[in-house]
Order: structure tokens, then sequence, then C-alpha cells
């Protein structure tokens, strides 16, 4: 997968949670991911489809900053990971997708969006069925880390 | 969401898991579900992309059965819930699903399909974000149950 393709939703991740949630987030070095460990506590995962490429997008949060997400956008912090958590999340990774889907598609690619699931629950795995690479990219600040997990089927 | 669209789901559950892993799984009664609890240990979901719907599948497996399957389709029962189990969820949730997808687009309703996620984890809870109702059927045998929800955003 190049460069061309992880770059939009990068930006699209920083741009929401900077214009819905008032939060910076700082990009990390994109990596391969070889194992299926999720990095956080609930994960929004949306399935694309387009003609020529499958696949599937993944946003883990921790809990300590899916909080704060939650705090800076409704005005108040959940006491647990509630299904309003992980309603949130799901619109986060819709918005997200969206706007990549958007961008790609400027350049070319397009392709649909599934709706989104959120999977919830300490420990749980993830793990994309594609052929090809599975990216993984950490975004951090203050309150803890959200990663973003994208892969093609090519 | 009406029976002609759930049927052809429950018909490619029990075929896929006759034909692959000479398993019968009797077919309980569907339902709403109305919460996010999963109902099992690992859950293949794949998302769903038409011109006209959007939606989301998942299939959910008790460990026990899940062991099973994998016993009766390579010979060896796993002694965890790796990644190998996790693969072969991911599979079945592709097969079952391609199976509809035929029987669906006979019937004129034609859609696309993502490439599979598996979460496992105890506890996980799983959120479709759909705007319709989130139907839930339950199959069963000695082993164990598994449990196909179906959604769309209609």
């Amino acid at each position: 997968m190049n460069v061309a393709f992880i770059n939009p939703f990068i930006a699209a991740l920083t741009n929401v949670l900077k214009t819905m949630a008032q939060t910076e987030l700082k990009p990390g070095k994109p990596s391969k991911k070889s194992d299926t460990k999720a990095r956080g506590d609930v994960s929004g995962m949306i399935g694309l489809v387009g003609e020529e490429l499958q696949g599937s997008l993944s946003i883990t949060f921790e809990q300590g900053l899916a909080f704060e997400i939650m705090n800076r956008m409704l005005g108040e912090k959940p006491a647990e990971l509630d299904d309003e958590v992980s309603d949130m999340v799901g619109e986060i990774a819709n918005m997200v997708c969206g706007g990549a889907k958007q961008a790609l598609a400027e350049q070319g690619h397009e392709f649909g969006m599934a709706t989104p699931i959120v999977v919830s629950g300490k420990d749980h795995s993830i793990n994309h069925l594609v052929d090809g690479p599975k990216m993984i990219m950490p975004f951090t600040n203050e309150f803890g880390n959200a990663y973003l997990e994208i892969c093609f089927n090519k």
C-alpha cells in the first residue's frame, strides 16, 4: 500500500478530532502490524468496498482518550465504557473514513463504505483478513493513544 | 427487514458448516437485538455495501463450538482461541456472506462485501451502527451456540 493511500486517513483523523472535539492528536510513524492484538479498549470498524479493492479500517482508542473526547464533545466524562462511548467511536470512524473517501475519490480511487461496527472489551483482538499488508498508525496526546489500522486486499 | 432478506443468511450458515465441517446446526427463532453484548467469544464481521443499502453482518461463536469446528475441519482441537481459530471464523463469515449474496442477487438485491474482520475476547461487545433493526439468529448443537447478526441501513 503506498503512502498516497495512508495520508488521507491520517489527515482525516486529526482533522475530525480537532473539529469535533477540540482535541489535538500527534500522529506517529506508520508501520506494518503483524499481530492481532488491539492496542486499546474500544474499536470502530468499517468495511470498504470498491470495484477494484476491498478492505477494512479500524480505529482503536484507549479508554482514557475516548472518555476525554466524550467530555469535550458532550461536556460530561462517562463513568464507564458504555454504548454512548461506543456510538461516539463509531461516528468518529464514520467521519474519518468519509473524509478519506472523499480525498481518495479526488485521486481517482473510489470505494463504498459499510456501516460501522464498534467492538469494546478489555484485551480484545482485531484480525483483518486481507491479502495485503496491514498498516497501523499511532496517534497520541496527554490523555492517551489511538491507533488507526487500515488494509486492502491488493 | 423482511424475512426474504434473512433466510438466505440462515440457509448459507447451516449449509457452509454442513459442507465444510460436517457440523449440523439447528437454527432458532430470529429476533430483534437491542443490546450490544456479544453472545460468544469470537466474532467474524463483514461490511456490506450496495447502491441502495449498507449494512453489516457478524457471526459469533462460543469457544466450544468454534474449537469443535476446527477439529472437524483440521483434525485437531485447538488449545486456545488463537489466530488460526480467528482466521477460520473469518473464512466462515466470508463463505456465509458470499452464499447469501449470491441468493439475494438472484432476487435482485445486489451488494458488495468488504473483507472480514475477526474480533475475539471474553465479554466483548458488538455495536452495529445502523438506522434499521438489528436481527439476531441463534444456532445450536451439542458443542455450543453460534449467533448470526445482520442489519441494514434502511
